[in-house]
């Protein structure tokens, strides 16, 4: 049996860099991809710190990739051995209840699988089951970096401006400059806001936000009121719509603050404990929130926003290495060091 | 000056039934009511008991009534001395960043102001402010009684229902059997989901709401397993809309719990402190949440729904009693006695 | 090789009940269906009359049927041999491009096929393609005559009503009060519209549908000026949608000239010829029309609908008999003779 | 009484420049402008060719411009004197039921009015009715130029992109690349499309809208197989949106075949006869046509989205010349000489 190199997860706070055996077919709908880029994400460092309880001990971390199609089950229709394909950080069938209504995240029979319950890609090679569902073709000019980010974080993104049914003209804030905030940004624009306002307390994203026409207007609230700043951008009503993807303390409470009456507050963080919704405190502000966890239903529309130059993920991008050197990027990664963004993760070298 | 009997907020408990002068136009925008049927409503009781802090000492109390006109000022354009009007419990400008989109609630020149800030129904006469949008005709074949709640609680469940996205042949629960969960079952129906689940732990307004044919199902918590029964009629899924009209201890939580994963929950109860939002929870079942206060932007449809047979409130109407026993009328309201749903205050006797 | 009895397609004016094969599965994804009631469409006149040339000499008719499985494919996975179920007049494959998007009659490996290029229901039994997506259990409060026209004419009236986007207390139009008219009426009022105005030339079936509570107004333009009465019923306005379902001469130029400007015509009738589409006449109206032919993907909720009892097209159906009878019914069903509005075929009589 | 010169329509085929007393506020809810600058628009060639009967002769021509706020009626609330204003090409009320919807060109009360029906904008002096509606203050950081085009010919675009429901990541098709179409495509753009496609016999403007990143592709149907190379573009689809501003012999036909199935046509040309609609050849296409005149109501949003950027006509605004040269405009215009694609007028020049 032939073996590579997998980061695998040992349990609380402990992974490796280890030898496992190269994987097979094992359903007629999955299929074989040769990992040529992924990434460590924040999900993979929530893994490791123990709060992602139903992941597996054991299991190969990693869920954010591209590759190429080194095999097909027989009812495997659509992809074909030697394609480059994104793949989906979701595992789905496309045919129950949710996945015919877009809800691929709530699907019947999947959900978040790959680097969680089964192994994932921070190897170099993966099974992805469904792969009819799962894989997507990389059109010829679109780089397998450019691609690299569709599966998961600018899914999240994407499905975060999409539910967030921004206006044309109106005033969005973003909370959070880490990479799902920059995707967030980037996706927002798509529906041409007048005006998008980034919010972190780390100048150096906010920079690089600003630099990489993500955003229009900057704040850094250990500096800045945010919520007068933002009443002063609109006309003193607040945001149209406010998407929270920082999920630190007091975060929560800040999102609904700058909303205007009638707003909507996308939720896409993930926080470590309950918030408190005052509902009293807020009863004339009719907000809706929309929480929880992309449906990365879009994944042929991103590749073809990317290739025709409307998205560009280059920007975050910032450190390259070999899978050899994964465990240094956790740390990287994790300390936000040398400005890192997103650690890719190259082939490993022999 | 002439003199009206009126029912005056005294401050914290204290209500009564006194002589006020008969109210006179005091802008060009206003229009004077006669009262014909107003009635109680449970914000008035959340005034007496000091839980609405904006609520002014002196004010008469009231604010869902009907009556007919009799006198308007010199900008008032489609409304005249002699008609019938249902009177909205919001007073708006119709012209603001907030009115020009529908959410009169959060109008920059009004909000809740009858019975609040100014004085209200529960009395023979009103002024009404800005009456060109608050006033709206009765239609000739509805009576004063089938329009008494069509600005206030029937205007309330109407929103909720809208907001709801409320689907054809869909699940829908409604937490809550009072006066406002009626009119909300009642407004849901409009949609044609399949199935209404009714949850009171009220077995009489239970029984009244599947008689009338507002519900399909009822649910009682205190002898149901609410969440199983609703995932029994769900296909093990959950409520395809939640509304959630109790506001009692528990009921938040209910309402997220019995809610299908992509589901709508509309939070129309007005809680008397914060709520629990335990996102991690949740993650998983991307739901959506919409809150608080009514839009009550649609009282010329819901008098035509009324005139079509379409909407009906008079199952609701179980008490009738002059303004002369408007403090009996507060006590039996409160206590659900005798089966009270609404308590109708007709004209004072004299 | 057993056989059946079946309408058979002889070209021009011509058919005939003949013996047939039995049909066998071609495809792993066929289902075997005993057909327990079909019915006569105008879709099958239309075949006779020569204005479907698509249609193929020598194929069974019919395309409107409930029935029993009798075989299933090895890769149907859903429906199993003993259930009785609806069938889609369309068939598809649900997962094209259209088909994701619910537009399952542009399906790219389907369409209508049933009754046209392929066998249909005019016999004892029927392959159906693509079982999967083609098969819609019936619920057992439901009988087979109630979900009889769910897969076609039902569904023709759903997806109209669906596209009309029929806002409550709003004014609605139905030009032609036949099977399609109806069901369209029917469907209309799950959406609430204040006034639902039937128009037809027959009094007998206007009759009817007022009788079924299926419209709340009806007129005959060979006696009524229908543009001034349903302005006279719309504040001088007119309708705020209107659904062609006629076909006939001028109909599509009444269907404009009665809406209101922005309003919707959904035009679901089958011309058999160009219409004239005066654009510099109607510059100042913004009417929005919606054409051509039903997307059938909603059975299971029509099925739900009935069983809930919000959807019932009993009244429709007239006549019975036998298919021993089928070309009477042809006859029958053509002249509209003894107010015959559906002709139900049950099964031959040996 | 003070006189100021301006372009006069004197009937079929005839208008001169001449002296005309300047206006004065006729109503309370009037303002006067003074135009600083002014268009020539297509329509105005209609009015002269004696296609719009409802012009009246004698009115003064001209209703695309801004100005500067000269005085206002006592009725005016919004706008004061020296204002820099955009000017709405529909004179509406704000206030009936149309306008309530958005539906602002089918007011109760007003319409296309301006340089129509009532003396419009070539000249140096405008009276605009119910100037709180029809006057949008123009942001400090946008030039009169900038804004010249926001009240017509862009609202026209704007509305046109926004009914035609684009989603990120489709194909739209625009037919005709002159100042309408342009605009369209711009803000076409504002959605995000992967691909625009411009189609137009006119190379020289093809290549504008291409240099000016209006569009992706250019088709001249002279030269290029146009439905056959929007198929190669669509993986053989056709485009998901597509508007006809072109209005030519065969552009209404070419609309609808270049569309795929169960796509929106919008149509924004103003066409010299009706159009043959086949509804028999397109039945299994399930086309939506949307039709006709704009409905200005969102000025405020366009200026907001030229003060970010995001919109930006200077490209169209090929040829200036004082009030002195309008007649040299009109011929310069219509024979799209030089390049014309609008002909700005700047204030007379004595």
């Amino acid at each position: 049996m032939e073996t590579m190199k997998a980061v695998v997860y040992r349990g609380h706070e402990t992974i490796e860099l280890t030898d496992r055996p190269i994987p097979t077919l094992l359903a007629p709908e999955d299929a074989i991809v040769r990992v040529t880029r992924s990434t460590i994400c924040s999900s993979d460092l929530h893994i490791l710190h123990g709060s992602v309880p139903r992941a597996k001990e054991g299991i190969i971390l990693g869920h954010e990739f591209v590759g190429v199609v080194t095999a097909v089950g027989e009812n495997v229709k659509k992809r074909r051995v030697g394609e480059r394909v994104a793949v989906n950080v979701e595992t789905f069938c496309g045919d129950c209840f949710y996945c015919r209504r877009g809800y691929v995240n709530n699907c019947e029979h999947g959900g978040w699988e790959l680097g969680c319950r089964i192994d994932g890609c921070q190897a170099e090679y993966v099974r992805v089951p469904m792969a009819d569902q799962g894989l997507h073709p990389i059109p010829q000019s679109v780089s397998d970096e450019d691609a690299l980010l569709v599966g998961d974080v600018l899914s999240t993104g994407y499905w975060a401006a999409q539910i967030g049914e921004i206006e044309p003209a109106s005033a969005v804030a973003v909370l959070g400059a880490g990479p799902t905030g920059l995707c967030t940004m980037m996706c927002a624009r798509l529906y041409s806001p007048a005006c998008i306002i980034a919010v972190d307390v780390n100048d150096e994203r906010l920079a690089a936000a600003k630099e990489n026409g993500l955003c229009d207007v900057t704040l850094n609230p250990s500096r800045d009121d945010v919520e007068a700043r933002i009443r002063a951008l609109t006309d003193g009503r607040g945001a149209d719509r406010v998407f929270e993807v920082a999920g630190a303390k007091d975060t929560f409470e800040t999102a609904w603050r700058i909303a205007r009456p009638s707003a909507i507050v996308v939720l896409v963080a993930l926080y470590a404990q309950a918030q408190s919704l005052p509902l009293h405190l807020m009863y004339g502000k009719n907000l809706t929130f929309k929480t929880g966890g992309v449906h990365a239903n879009a994944c042929g529309d991103i590749l073809k926003l990317i290739q025709a130059g409307r998205l560009n993920t280059a920007p975050l991008l910032t450190h390259h290495a070999p899978l050899n050197d994964a465990l240094t990027g956790y740390r990287t990664f994790e300390a936000m060091r040398d400005g890192c963004i997103k650690w890719v993760i190259t082939p490993y070298e022999r």
